[in-house]
């Protein structure tokens, strides 16, 4: 697939799907819109992704398959600002992507065009209507289910469950990550947003995930959301690890986070502390150890202090750990496969 | 109010709805709907609840201000043979009140009804609009929150929920309770069903009831839901948890149990694994505690033997135990307040 990312007055900084896109999927960026930094491209701003020209509008994009809104306005609604680029691409008999709050599929505008002109409209926050309650079946399949769970949102764990999946293919393993946030499902092109489920199918909808790919690959990485203590948050958090019955977790952390990101009242607990609930709550359903962590540095501007906080880490977990980001896999990949 | 409740051929055994809002509701019940029974009286089989005749349609049951459907097929779908008795109430301006997965205001031929003749259709089960997700500010509130929690599903959460409260306020304490279920809901007439909403919001919809309410009494009883190791539903059992932040917790457990109700190959746990998750789960958000123990002792026919079983609970739980409905509340209202 050819891709065009929309990613107006917000790239690099506050586009977090349209990076998470360029670095991690499998197709064809064709060009970012943002009207801010058109002319430049996207290697002026990030070296370690795939690059591809910057332009103001989709009438200067080359032809692609299709538009991805790759940003989220505070509130999740639609910018009518994008309104000229979207109607340009669904003309051109391209497919639209998004993950807003409010649905492109439900604009009748966008809709009619879709139809005329043959595009498709995916707005992945959108859960599938045939949600149900776990069963609690999904340590039945064949493959090794690796979670990565978290300390706080905003610690890394996507990119985490991105690049050990990449890792273990790169190692010759038949891997495939399992997505459940919105961009995670825009990069693997399939998935169920579980923040947006029936509370009671939190779970029910990551088993239906691992049933449906588990007997495919020798493991999967099934992304994870929020922490386990976290006062908004949780409930989707537990939902995943008891729905997802993974044989083992990778614990994700970000150097130097003291405090609940956007409930700073709240101040993270020590790293141990993690480590005893995930394991105690899900050994009831499936018994699973963390088994490697995985801190996120970029916040380190020294590459010497990274990986002093990393070693720290990796001491406190007993574990293996690194900043997959900065240091690659290392000898985590092997702690966990 | 006076309220119907429609139970048709499951009255008593299953109709769970029906029997907590004969046992529960400050609402009159002018009569039970069942055409299997019709001609008797509630108390021909239940002792211990409001009486009411039994009549075989709603064209026989004396003037009320609602209908209420009582019972809930598997699937939650709604009975054509239950359609000419609503239809009767809402000819007669009555309101109608149900708890089905099939929402009745979709109804065209009910939502027209009820507007010619002027009675609202409550869905119990659609949630409200405005949820969003949890602030974190539940333990702010004036009143002492106790939530029950419990080692599984249909252990007795609802009912030691409404006992405590009862109790509370017949020891003269300003008591209420925060319904997160359908039955709760309508013995209430106000609730959110926590099950229903989307995931993210888990938590703060449990929020926005303790907000409503808290600063208004003295003591707020949030009735729990599942279980925090249940396989399928731990997701809403913990959104419960760190939503409501509150200040003890009474472990509500069946005497017998010996796995997950409907998910026979997961045994219980020992009751202390729960004291422990529980409390250490909810700690990063708010310092809780197991307080009292609510022993459901049902299917224990004797009394000696029940008395047993309560005092065994106690002992294992280092707190008060009771069977509320048994034996009343004892010593256990005292450690909560």
């Amino acid at each position: 697939m050819r891709i065009a990312i929309l990613a107006h007055e917000k790239f690099p900084g506050r586009a977090k799907t349209a990076l998470g896109l360029l670095r991690y999927s499998d197709d064809e960026v064709v060009a970012v819109l943002d009207r801010d930094t058109a002319g430049s491209r996207v290697r002026d701003f990030v070296g370690d992704v795939q690059d591809a020209p910057i332009v103001a509008s989709m009438a200067d994009a080359p032809d692609c398959d299709a538009l991805v809104v790759g940003i989220a306005p505070i509130g999740g609604g639609f910018e009518e600002s994008w309104r000229d680029d979207v109607r340009t691409a669904l003309r051109n008999g391209c497919d639209l992507v998004a993950g807003l709050h409010y649905f492109l599929e439900d604009d009748d505008e966008f809709s009619e065009l879709a139809a005329a002109h043959g595009g498709d409209i995916w707005d992945v926050r959108r859960p599938p209507a045939d949600l149900t309650v776990a069963d609690g079946v999904a340590g039945e399949v064949d493959a090794e289910v690796v979670c990565t769970v978290g300390t706080d949102c905003s610690v890394g764990k996507m990119t985490a469950t991105m690049e050990l999946c990449e890792a273990a293919r790169a190692a010759g393993h038949d891997a495939a990550v399992v997505p459940t946030g919105q961009t995670g499902i825009m990069i693997e092109n399939w998935g169920v947003p579980v923040d947006r489920v029936v509370s009671d199918f939190t779970a029910g909808a990551v088993e239906s995930m691992i049933l449906e790919k588990g007997d495919e690959y020798d493991y999967l990485f099934v992304e994870g959301q929020g922490s386990i203590t976290h006062p908004a948050y949780s409930a989707v958090t537990c939902g995943i690890l008891h729905g997802a019955q993974p044989d083992s977790l990778v614990l994700c952390h970000e150097a130097g986070r003291e405090a609940v990101h956007g409930y700073e009242s709240y101040p993270l607990q020590p790293v141990e502390t993690y480590v005893d609930l995930y394991e105690e709550l899900a050994a009831p359903v499936r018994e699973t150890g963390v088994v490697a962590g995985a801190l996120n540095t970029v916040s380190v501007e020294d590459d010497a202090a990274a990986r002093d906080a990393v070693d720290e880490f990796a001491d406190t977990l007993g574990t293996p750990a690194t900043d997959l980001v900065r240091f690659g896999a290392g000898d985590v990949l092997e702690a966990i496969l």
